[in-house]
């Protein structure tokens, strides 16, 4: 039977803790997690004293921050050392930076001499860069092993290693020579030197090379980890390919976030107070909403123009829709391209005559099935409506689709070219998609409007 | 030195074959597909057959499927052969899927009859199933073996294997008892037995399981490989961790373009043809100007309330932009957490719930922000404006400041409310955000407007 959040309690309750022993024990510690997560906050110490001590740490690393909090404040000193000892070095220091500061002295105070000095190697290095996703725990091999040599070290080191799987090479001042895979070594003569089965042309990063890059270098060689090493290239850690996971995907839910101008956060919608979403969203909507003064402002200009010509001011919406729509097509095309380095600055003209042939045949087809549209529905289908099949309402019509062709056209132009060069410029290109390109898009497209209704209809 | 597509272009037309062998032969594969897709078609031929024959089909696997067809039509029959005896099943079948009818046969005509069962295997399933992603080629074990017979089958069968460190154990039938990583073994007495180390409770999927689902469960454990069983629960396949890491990020791709009302495609921008990218983003803008004829027709049945305050229509961009912006802050916070499994439809109304009162301290701020905003900027700042600091402005700005209100509220709930119903009815949220959500706030931001413009000002 399927263990559930409801059956735990039911156990704790009934105090089966050694049938509960057994059910937690058989499971996956990402199950247990989110089970456990699921429980009242007074049950959880009770049902987590009953995992064993290796699946107790493997667990721990699963639960969300606010339970691993709970949990630190409930365990004895030597609990609470147990648990920490089983822990890789990178996944302690993520758990350390979601903690208050009296529960880090804590954590640290329990924890060996060894396990802190890793600790504090790693929080040296920025929590953005590949030094702060590295991990400390990884084979190192010497390059004149044997094949047998490096198996009796892997059984004698391999149990406390995030991966044995990939194998760095070094020389004794560490500085990396190759990379040897357990397969490698499989399937090879056991009386082999390391030096003549490695792979010597290593791709590595830098400790203070942005994460995002390092989880791209990584996802692109489908490799299973990734050496890192400093400026004297010696190896001091690996990100193994679980982390890489989670930062491609972070980055794009990101990314989304932004181009849907919130301020981005990882943590799940329902997990998120009311507050900190409110947070997330007000400055966007503000931003957006003071910025909207400019096509106030436009509208007001034209006064004249829209008291001429009633049915004018019913196309506003469509026309301005459109452009955001037509720019936001392409300024999410382009931003994606940019962050999966598809794109670079030298494509600018390349971009540029792309969009402009795209957004012409946009351009081209929208005008005609507008005019239709309006002919059609506007001036046949719908009686008494603002304009009728004659030549004021055809010169109405005659308007909106030209203001619409030209404002598809620079709309697509901008929204292609604005991410482009804000990445030249130093800033995150997501970030500029709403508030700049709305902005500009919207006032652009009211002033061709008025420029092409004033031209042909008050001339 | 690196490797450049100059060198290898130069290296070619003065013939110096020997040098280039040596040079590509050092690099990776994935590099070495990058470097070949940017030298002319005709050289490519000449730089492919340089490469050793392991190193080619592992290059040959990263092209796009152009060079790849380009390769394959300068292939003699042998050469074409030596290539696809070293591709694993699924990469194969990726290859044929792009490939034109009549190189398909030519490909299964030269390829061995093992392999031409296996591809027919993999062909039988949906490329959206986890049988479509699966490879066959995974190492299986007895659960009578010793760890030391498991290590002499790897090393005997290993090297055509898509990996090694997870093996699965099965009985005669091939029915799935367990799985054991290379790890395990390595660190076992070689005499114990496959079954008392392998771990029983396996998670696997069904080769009919939709293949997003697969990947999903494989990067929440962090696998390597996922077990793929058909209905009798014997293993016919592994999904690797790479294949899932592709569906992943091409998932959120997806989401992401389908957000920005564009067509998915998982082409490369620069590498899309001007007509193809015009086909993904066509449709919707049509789609979306139509759908806009409706705020149209409110305007124009408003006509007496907007020819009475020309301000009124200075408002109407700010108003229906607000609503936008609130209404996708919510719908795509919404359809991210659905796609992450973050939601159900069981929490519709805890999201109901979190989204009143979130856009209620919104609603209030922008409201504050507005009208404050009308009075210093629109009536103070700026002279010869439509609205002035008198008793017709204020009434303007109050109208103004309620609709924003009631728009943003509404907007956050419809946003946060129709992607659930969406998928509970089995459609794909994203696709509901820009045509539904957008025509349904607009319509209803106009409505709410001018009910109040209305009751106030005109009453």
């Amino acid at each position: 039977m399927q263990l559930t959040a409801e059956k735990i309690v039911e156990r704790i309750t009934e105090k089966q803790y050694a049938i509960l022993r057994d059910e937690l024990n058989e499971e996956n510690p990402i199950d247990i997690a989110a089970l456990l997560s699921e429980i009242p906050e007074n049950s959880l110490p009770v049902a987590f004293r009953l995992l064993a001590k290796e699946l107790a740490a493997e667990t721990f690393v699963e639960m969300d921050s606010e339970s691993q909090e709970l949990l630190i404040r409930s365990f004895s000193d030597n609990e609470l050392r147990s648990v920490t000892e089983e822990l890789f070095s990178d996944d302690m220091v993520d758990i350390i930076e979601e903690m208050p500061a009296s529960l880090v002295k804590r954590i640290l105070a329990t924890a060996t001499s060894e396990t802190r000095a890793s600790v504090n190697t790693l929080l040296r290095y920025s929590p953005d860069s590949a030094g702060g996703i590295m991990t400390l725990e990884y084979v190192r091999l010497l390059p004149t092993m044997t094949v047998s040599q490096a198996f009796e070290r892997i059984k004698r080191t391999g149990v406390d290693k995030e991966t044995i799987y990939t194998c760095y090479v070094t020389d004794t001042q560490k500085r990396l020579l190759g990379v040897v895979t357990v397969k490698d070594m499989l399937l090879a003569e056991p009386d082999l030197l390391i030096l003549d089965i490695m792979e010597t042309n290593v791709i590595f990063t830098y400790t203070d090379e942005d994460k995002e890059s390092a989880a791209k270098i990584f996802v692109d060689y489908g490799f299973l980890a990734l050496p890192v090493v400093d400026k004297e290239n010696r190896l001091v850690g690996i990100v193994t390919y679980d982390d890489a996971i989670d930062i491609i995907s972070e980055e794009s839910e990101e990314d989304m976030q932004i181009m849907a101008a919130i301020t981005p956060s990882d943590t799940p919608y329902l997990k998120t107070s009311v507050f900190s979403i409110w947070k997330a969203r007000i400055p966007w909507l503000l931003l957006l909403m003071i910025s909207s003064t400019f096509t106030g402002l436009i509208i007001t200009s034209f006064e004249d123009a829209l008291a001429a010509s009633v049915a004018l001011t019913a196309f506003i919406p469509m026309l301005m829709g459109t452009g955001g729509n037509s720019g936001s097509q392409s300024s999410v095309t382009v931003i994606r391209s940019l962050s999966l380095d598809e794109l670079e600055f030298k494509d600018l003209f390349r971009v540029v005559w792309k969009e402009v042939r795209v957004s012409f045949f946009c351009a081209i087809a929208l005008a005609i099935a507008n005019f239709v549209k309006m002919i059609l529905i506007d001036m046949l289908l719908i009686k008494g409506n603002a304009i009728s099949l004659n030549r004021e309402g055809l010169l109405v019509a005659l308007v909106v689709c030209l203001a619409l062709a030209v404002t598809v056209i620079c709309a697509k132009i901008i929204g292609a070219v604005l991410p482009i060069l804000a990445k030249k410029l130093g800033f995150d290109p997501a970030v500029m998609v709403n508030p700049f390109i709305t902005t500009i898009v919207d006032a652009l497209s009211l002033l061709v409007y008025f420029f092409f209704a004033k031209t042909i209809i008050l001339s």
